[in-house]
């Protein structure tokens, strides 16, 4: 989702103690051996602030390129005493570089990633395969990715990349909301979309051995 | 879809040309080398008549283990002259005993399988991991697979099972009858259901390397 750009947010990003930079990412930055999770694109992280809440023993870093929209995390997260999430404003294509991270994810969250519809922005789609690749790179071999999305281009073309990747499906489910056993946490879009008819869709992916 | 009983099946099966034996099925059956294509599931038979008249050089054999179904589809035939197409009447997980059949096959039609949609009738399925192994052996290097549905417990589970098996997901489409671009004969069932306001799903699977 895009947002209006914040001509302050680099300087509020500066003094945030939310955010990471790169190097920061090391055994030491949570002070804990708990697990890692990834929200790639968080937005404005509504889903990640609320499961950082849910759950204390796990440690959450939240990835997002724009900076207008991860600042409105930081903000939330100013009213909150949450030791257990981090902010990194960096491009997904970079995390490979963080080798803290490498082999030591088990869960990759992707909520609503940009569909990016048109055919020849197709590489920049987050479930492309050059991406699925690091994500197999990042995640511990228990790793699984949990992606979610109400756009038919990219659910489709997901699968097709899915299916040159390492990666099994584990579970397809075409209309998440009409699964009331099923736990999930809404992000901010996923409200607003559902709510105007657009069924929520959801794979679910594990590692190949 | 289930039928009618038909007592008057199994007689006129007897008497049809149309339907041949597993025995029948050598190099010989239709006097040239054209391509063969399986129908698995063809019901009465409406979709793969057209597909035979619109491809007269391309041989079909439709398996269907309903007779009362199947023999519909041999009544149609009569009033035409295809030499192009064949019935045969036997269950799916028979197929590999039809040593001509094996590594002979370029294209298999699923056209809207029974879903089974309970859990314990998954193995029914006929994109069940168990089936897609037969499909595999049946279906030259370079054969394809292509599955059409409107049930999305069918759809979502296919996805499950392909994950496991060597194909390979060439293309996803969550609502066919939106692109009409995309040729596409449609069954007897298909136009009742999208009438019915079903959405169409097609997945288009390739052999693995």
């Amino acid at each position: 989702m895009r947002v209006k750009h914040k001509p302050w947010a680099k300087d509020y990003k500066e003094q945030s103690t939310s955010f990471i930079n790169k190097e920061d990412i090391t055994s030491d930055l949570f002070i804990n051996d708990n697990p890692v999770h990834l929200e790639l694109g968080m937005g404005k992280g509504e889903f990640l602030i609320t499961l950082a809440k849910q759950n204390p023993n796990i440690n959450y870093i939240g990835i997002e390129v724009q900076l207008s929209a991860q600042v409105m995390a930081a903000k939330k997260l100013e009213d909150e005493n949450l030791a257990n999430i981090k902010l990194l404003n960096i491009d997904v294509k970079d995390l490979l570089e963080i080798k803290y991270l490498v082999n030591n994810i088990d869960v990759i969250y992707l909520n609503f990633s940009d569909p990016w519809p048109k055919n020849r922005h197709a590489k920049r789609r987050l479930t492309h395969i050059n991406f699925l690749n690091i994500y197999n790179d990042l995640l511990s071999d228990d790793g699984i990715i949990k992606f979610k999305t109400d756009n038919d281009i990219l659910f489709e073309s997901s699968l097709e990349n899915i299916s040159l990747s390492n990666f099994i499906i584990e579970q397809v489910i075409l209309d998440l909301h009409s699964h009331q056993e099923i736990e999930n946490i809404q992000t901010e879009y996923e409200k607003k979309f559902s709510q105007k008819g657009f069924k929520i869709k959801l794979i679910k992916l594990k590692k190949g051995k």
